[in-house]
């Protein structure tokens, strides 16, 4: 029985002979490329201080990362024996090495998934683990990390430096002061940080404590926000604000893609009825429609590019969010409708070209049906990657398949990392760029592009759409 | 032309020799691990006597096999001309020689099938027919089979030893007496065969004939059910026979997901319509819901593993129905949803490790986007395999792709026959064990796991797992 | 940097060898049979006059092709600038030269789609360009076609004959005189061109200008249309004369598929209504739905095949309707259900074997789950081919992958080109028959079916469903 941690140099490959060869040679054109990381949930803070740490392995790696504990707790192990903490400060297992050893000993849940494929990788590569993560092995594996992490070259700048990243954005509330991103700007450090402008927490009028939030916002953009368009106009100056700290981009998301516009009286009513505390389920689903709208609208005025993410059911599991809070593995996808909830927002400003609407899904079933006939002839919309649970080889695969007969490749937008845990990312980055060297190869070798065209096709899928569509330069 | 009939060793693998002999590799290791069978339609009085028989070719085969006659049925042949008794009593086909001709005829129809691999499985493994069944053919095959199905050796018993079936689960009306299984117990046979508990007949108010049904429920559990407490104490009661007599599990059908719980009072008034006969579409609906998160409460109470399929509107074609009764091909599914539907039942029970849910769906959109999902979260969850029209090489295949890398190969339950034709059990178990291998060998092949972890899965899929959850031994 | 343009002659197989070889044998079978073509948009007028000619290489390949130019437009570029003509006549760009380098620029954006496979196969094999179309050598390719199209191999009749094709339906209004499918058969020319009833702009009364429509309806049948009843005996007028002049079916469209029979009050009422300009959105909608109803019962009698097409919202995005007019590449597929909406007209007529109703999606969702349950039991309905956005390498291998299992082959209508730019009619042959081949060969490599039942299957496929399905003979 061996415990070697292997990874094969021409892994996720398609095994037929010539079109692996073909995959291999189009990998090794882009596998070093910088990475550009559009879209991200990592913790600006990281970069903050240069001094900054992980943690320990438990913190770093199992502890944070929904994408672990969601598999381990479907299985009947409960988050407080990981140590998730409770909202309420009850206790939870404090010992890091006994939830790692907990975690070890069911690491075999994770055979064939993503989070499996980007654990190994990180163990590998980052952490130079080279034993297959058991039982048995798990308290020398957290020995070495333990030992890494306290070197220097473990610090987050210097892994981002050796990871090769060329711009990170982050995901930041409208109400964000960007200290973090103002401190790393201060600091004289050259690593290419942004932020990116999410206002859900403002927008949708049935978000938790909004109205806290909305006094947040009036504090941070000094407008006493009494009025629609008093809050237009906040919105607007924090977006100014955002875009001459660096960002390019903005960030939605909403259980459903629907959008429709309402008339100044009837935003202004539903406004005031927010503010008195008075929202109705149908005025927090008329306004998100009708903001992502207004949203569009904005960046048609500032040139920040707009992202849209819809189907996600959040904390779904009432218990979990009770005692554990939000984003803690339980949202769920719902079915998705692009076609006719988009049609106000695309009439309106979908053939507009000073627009970069992007949109993400979750439910497939929309990729062929609606997504790619949409983005396939409005010239303001483009296709996020696949998404979230669709982030992983086969997702990602069946995502190309479906998509670029109608959409082309260049209605797409490259790669989105999405993380939360800094150090998955270039085992994502290097996940997606298999996959799409081995697509482009699959295409070469039943000879449907050629190979002139294949070398163009890799470049612009690692590298290339993703600084366009998001303007970070060509 | 030739017309041998020949299974290639090797068949159903992909054709990429290194993936292909990976496939062959695993396939051994489990071809010959006995069969589990815990959800499936065989009459349970095959077994209940040592000398019971099969009948004519055409009885065993084709008679009682909607999968067959349907697709006869689609190109335009007569369900008399196959002998479907009528429910009126009218003439039908009765030459038995004569129905299997015209199946012979037709058998090219079935190219690419699964029926056509079971049927061509059944006749070369289990009735060594060495030819084509084609119109040429037809007698010949016919006097070769009816001359195996007169010998002792192919009694149903016999063939159940011979499959190497190590448990059968039945299914079995809440309001059967089990005769049958009790008839087996007292033989002395040592085959294992287990009923399973079906309640779908007094649970959905707008089954034909309900109040029939709750009269032989009555009878059957000794209690006159003249409220909802003892409606409910019937079944709890039966359930308890159900296991005594070696149930592990139950299984319920709706065509809609969707759960809610009733309060006590509306319980009571929608069963007291009910008992009146003035049910209404919309009580049933309720109704149905209830029921299913009172089912759940039931198996945390007595462990019986809950199954719910979900998706099928039964007796489409009112033409078909009306003349040959229920079940006779014209089930089709329609769009399938969980995420919105099941929260009520999984916020309830989901987080209880007492339960076991294990949910099948016909619409293969929700796999991806709502079962792994959730299957991947709630503790108590678990996914059917691919189920009826979806049991099939392509159909098992999506099946893992969709589902594995996020809800895992653990939140899933092995294979289900689901079988009425008893035998073409061992075909069925062959061609999911194939699949199985075929796919766990695409990981190997593909560097996404190794050789090790292969072996594990292999035999998970082909055996452990079914077993697991079920309760039926480790 | 090559520019060579090269069709590789195994190309869109299977790189695995075993498959690819046997991909390569069918294929082979099937290459040079003749085109049956029982769906498309081939304008007649092309064959009414011997001397036609086809316009510029811009006017052939180009403006009328919104395959093509929704994509350009996609990336921003101007409709104006590719000369399609707008509703105002105002100025479009009217140098061909211009319009084709402009495409030609933007020409990678195909990389991967049909619209490119297509276009690549008519440049090298129909008129003889060897080099890959860009920027450098769009002129040269420009005149290459431009002195092509002045020969007389060139005309339409020409290539009908050297395209090989056996028979071909064109699409055409209810309300048309046919003068010119009348003026081909008065021409003693040999080519079998027939016309297709296609109603939709007098049933679906949200039609612009359907009284219009209905005055040319009287006109073209003889017959003042003033009642509900004298709307049908118009209809079936018209039917009778299409069916003459060589008509094998009909087609209809509408977005959903819902069917549903009206009284014969209500149908007076909502056609008096619409006689009145006085149709609400409820009108249209139902009186389709029982208008569907109605042309199959036409179709039992008369004997016209019925093809029914739904899933579309036309003409989607407001501005381009309105500056450019309607299928402008602005149609984008809605969400499908087919269960419950064709429920009504299969009851009716679906267990009838004088009906063939063959219907198409463009919700993929629907095949495995719906389509094919249904045309696997009904013994009238049969499925359409992969349609639209599907009509493509993946699209096709998915329909396959979807279909087959419980439809089987044999309830399916083999392939329609379903093509507006006559010269694409070989290019899109030969991509159905190599994809067939390898699905085909696929089976083969896999042990699913033998060699004999191969060679069976991609004739069926390729030639005789599609022959049989419409009545073109055996």
């Amino acid at each position: 029985m061996s415990n070697t941690l292997n990874l094969p140099e021409n892994r996720f490959f398609d095994p037929t002979p010539t079109h692996r060869q073909m995959a291999m040679e189009l990998y090794q054109e882009i596998a070093a490329l910088p990475l550009v990381c559009p879209h991200g949930h990592v913790d600006p803070r990281l970069f903050a201080e240069e001094d900054a740490t992980f943690g320990t392995p438990a913190e770093l790696l199992l502890i944070p990362d929904h994408y672990i504990f969601r598999m381990l707790y479907s299985q009947g192990i409960p988050l407080e024996s990981l140590g998730v903490p409770r909202v309420d400060g009850g206790e939870v297992e404090t010992d890091h090495r006994k939830i790692w050893q907990l975690f070890a000993e069911h690491f075999y849940l994770f055979r064939g998934t993503p989070t499996g494929i980007w654990l190994a990788h990180e163990l590998h590569d980052v952490f130079d683990v080279r034993e297959k993560l058991t039982g048995e092995t798990a308290q020398a594996i957290y020995d070495q990390i333990e030992a890494q992490l306290a070197r220097p070259e473990f610090r987050p700048r210097a892994l981002f430096e050796r990871f090769n990243i060329e711009v990170l954005c982050t995901t930041d509330a409208a109400t964000d002061s960007l200290a973090d991103h103002q401190a790393i700007r201060n600091s004289g450090w050259k690593g290419n940080i942004r932020p990116t402008f999410r206002p859900d927490a403002v927008v949708n009028l049935d978000t938790p404590n909004w109205k806290d939030n909305i006094d947040a916002l009036s504090a941070a953009a000094g407008i006493d926000i009494d009025s629609y368009p008093r809050y237009i106009q906040a919105l607007e100056q924090r977006r100014a604000f955002f875009k001459q700290m660096g960002a390019v981009s903005t960030d939605h998301a909403a259980v459903s893609a629907y959008t429709a516009e309402l008339s100044t009286g009837e935003s202004e009513m539903i406004f005031q009825r927010a503010l008195r505390g008075e929202t109705t389920v149908d005025d927090a689903r008329r306004f998100t429609a009708h903001m992502i709208m207004e949203s569009a609208r904005m960046s048609i005025d500032d040139g920040l590019v707009m992202q849209f993410h819809a189907g996600s059911v959040r904390d779904y599991n009432t218990l979990i969010d009770q005692r554990f809070g939000a984003n803690k593995g339980a949202d769920i996808p719902e079915r998705g409708e692009f076609t006719h909830n988009l049609r106000p927002l695309l009439n309106k400003y979908g053939n507009d070209t000073r627009l970069t609407l992007i949109v993400f899904t979750l439910d497939e079933s929309t990729y062929a049906r609606e997504l790619a006939p949409l983005a396939g002839h409005f010239p303001a919309m483009r296709l996020g990657p696949a998404w979230w649970f669709h982030d992983s080889l086969n997702g990602m695969t069946r995502y190309r398949d479906q998509v670029m007969e109608t959409a082309g490749l260049y209605n797409t937008v490259g790669f989105n990392d999405d993380t939360r845990a800094f150090p998955s990312i270039p085992a994502r980055h290097d996940l997606a760029r298999r996959v799409d060297a081995n697509w482009v190869a699959g295409l070469v070798a039943r000879g449907i592009v050629d190979r002139e065209d294949a070398s163009e096709m890799v470049n612009d899928c690692a590298y290339r759409l993703a600084k366009r569509a998001y303007n970070l330069g060509e």
